[in-house]
């Protein structure tokens, strides 16, 4: 942590507006609930509005006009973007040495940047290029022609296959795969005749892989994360996928081969993306939904097979009502039968 | 193995009844269909009970009173559990060299308990501490001023990332990422703003940890998995979780950030649980299952959306003839309609 | 890429017919849109025969008698076949050094293959064979007892735990995990037993799996994956299953322990099937699908839980229409109600 600094101070470095007492110290950050009188805490979602009268906090980051209880406010207008930014005014880097570090394994064809850290036992195959303040922690394996950008972090245990190319201050958390073979296979009659996997995976700057996430290399040619995209934990994209920019992939989603997704797009947790599709820019799909067809741009999705979400949610909310449904029915049969037969016997005895 | 030891010998280890021949000599275990005239097996689940007929079993483990066919028993109230101890008895460690193996990393700042096995490639970072007696296998990364417990076992490849802490006699199966960074960004009008994850994963005592799982460290303070809890392979559970005791987790299950889940709670394969719920003590949930609200406790779920168990079973059983109902519908228009005319006819004939 | 080859000598390598100018020298391969004269492409999927007509490409590997644009082809049975030979035939594997290389860790008592490839960063543990020609990639980690085929690829930070067994030409992908233990505990009132897993994983010949992807040790025997199977990333197979030959496990698919599932099974992508049940040979399961019972063979299924994929077809396309029909018997109950007040009434008067 850094030192203290009040509430005005830090009011003025947000661009936030003080409401009360600027002068309290703040040395932390911490949540509504558990804040004490030297953190600062936020409200971002107005369903939480009235945990301010309680929070012990010594100050809250609010939209402008909130009710604050009495309590002392900066006001803002993002107040989760600046909430964010103060955890990392607050929070300092532990310590880290830089250089190729004793009992680490470096080609003597590597390249290694200036600054960067180069962990015991984290491997680096031939022709590497390793910018420079990038981080490879311990167990690390980058394959031979692998290129990776400036103030990258390369978590322990992560792998980065044979030629991939990652960008500047892309993050890839532990276990990462990125350039794995795709799952390409020919039948030939008898079983399958593996597709030698010859493309590469590029990862462009700004994008984060979650922890233990593939990243499968094309066939022929390149698997794309563009700018700025974060996957989650435990993600599959498959070969020849091309994702767009500014993306979230939350966890366990997959995206099946040579399928393309815009920009702005967010696969929520468990979401199945089959192969060869289009997901249009700033589509949303809802949790574990199967996008079986291409989506068009600007629109929320949800269920297996993904509609329309408001669709979607009008019959997902008749569906536990079904045997109701199926009930009535069943009499309204009945009931017309007697009718019919009601009626039959009047024609008759008119 | 360890050495041979009577049916009687055994039925006194577990407190049972031997029924029939306490003299004949075990030495290993199996299931009913391929277990020899030297192991003993187990019926615990009725559904098998006419295999027992047909085993070659030395004696078989069973609840009191079962029909055995002529085999000779050991009747104890679970057998299940009976064959779990007397795997454990049977089973010998294989051999396991102690101390700071050859070609292991470890810090000079770390502290490694009495008993505990580095295994060669193991990296160990700053001022962590391993407990006595536990074990560290190849490759296994513990970041700096990570705590590991006593009796632990760190499968190859498995990774503790900074400052966590892991109980007593808690197990990480090999590539699992424990305190990865949680997933949070703020979103800043053009991209994602990346909200520095300081907080830390704690998993107490007994905890185990399946094989790629993950665990992402909070954001500000705990992810929490308590005591007695068990993953299997493929987790996820995101960041600030608070995970019960004695919960199992199983593969492929996620549960996305600040959920809360009771103790005794099961979660069947593929399950999604969304951010921010609480699941009660002693749920199940179904696989496949999408929880998108807090659940009581005290009862069986399934379905996404999930709902009581008996609902969706009701549901999900009619949902396949939905395509015959809506044709009977049809069809009931089509006779009400013909109803209506005549009766219209009747009316205006009368 | 090996030296460039004319289409007549690419046409009688692959046992084709040369329909145009059979003197074209080819270097590489590409797909339709993007490949250029010095390359072959191929049309498999007759969706994408029109591109044919504005392909650049030097040549086009596709069925007799298809429309070639005036393009040069080369007719084959199986045009995707024949293209994955030629990228095998075209594709030269990259420098790799032999032997045990420097910084690898290898027991003493360990037995390598003439041939073999150990990198830098390997861990290999007692008594482990390791096959002739078989390459183990920085970070795997084969512990004690493990028996590896020839002509293997273990790929880097991939695990093969103690005793399990792999086959002859198996790819293992980066991260994977064979033999963890199985997820098995008993219940002893209060919590779970841990119930020792001292089973192994047995992969036959030519098995491939996927990155990060999971196999089970067996509790007491053997978890099986059979000759030619493959599997994709981040997969999930559980203790004691049998898995036949010749299946395709898509990307995040998720078997139950002790299932035994037959010979070309395919389970498309997030497929869960849940413990202890069989799937017959030539069975296709849909994405997403969770099968909750044995499934005969020579069928397709889909839906969770999985009916056979003509029905689930049928009542997935009404499903969306529930609210609409939900309306239509709620107007139909109205006119029906009216229709019997008419009758009651008419019946009073008359």
């Amino acid at each position: 942590m850094t030192q203290a600094q009040t509430v005005a101070e830090l009011a003025d470095y947000l661009g936030g507006v003080v409401v009360g007492n600027g002068s309290v110290l703040i040395s932390g950050l911490g949540p509504l609930e558990t804040a004490g009188p030297e953190a600062v805490t936020f409200l971002a979602n107005p369903k939480y509005a009235s945990k301010v009268a309680e929070t012990s906090a010594g100050a809250v980051l609010m939209a402008p006009g909130g009710e604050r209880y009495g309590r002392t406010a900066i006001e803002v207008a993002n107040p989760y973007l600046c909430f964010a930014k103060l955890l990392t005014l607050f929070y300092s880097v532990p310590y880290q040495p830089t250089g190729v570090l004793p009992a680490s394994i470096v080609s003597d064809t590597a390249t290694i940047g200036d600054g960067a850290s180069i962990y015991p036992g984290a491997c680096i195959g031939r022709n590497v290029v390793v910018g420079c303040r990038t981080t490879v922690h311990s167990g690390a394996v980058l394959y031979d022609n692998v290129i990776i950008g400036d103030d990258c972090t390369i978590h322990a245990n992560a792998v980065v296959r044979e030629r991939c190319r990652v960008g500047n201050r892309c993050i890839i958390q532990p276990g990462a795969v990125i350039g794995s073979d795709g799952f390409g296979y020919a039948p030939d009659g008898n079983g399958y005749y593996r597709i030698p996997q010859i493309g590469i995976v590029v990862l462009e700057d700004d994008v984060e892989i979650g922890a233990n996430s593939c990243v499968d290399r094309a066939a022929i040619e390149v698997t794309k994360i563009s700018r700025g995209t974060k996957l989650d934990n435990l993600v599959q994209i498959a070969h020849n996928c091309q994702i767009g920019e500014d993306c979230m992939i939350v966890s366990q989603a997959g995206v099946a081969g040579s399928s393309k997704i815009g920009n702005h797009v967010t696969l929520a947790g468990q979401v199945g993306v089959v192969g060869h599709i289009t997901i249009g820019d700033n589509v949303l799909v809802g949790g574990q939904s199967g996008v079986t067809s291409s989506l068009p741009a600007n629109a929320v999705y949800s269920g297996s097979p993904a509609i329309p979400h408001k669709e979607w949610l009008r019959y997902s909310m008749v569906m536990p009502r079904l045997p109701e449904l199926k009930k009535t029915v069943k009499a309204l049969e009945k009931r017309v039968a007697e009718l019919e037969a009601k009626l039959s016997k009047n024609s008759q005895e008119s």
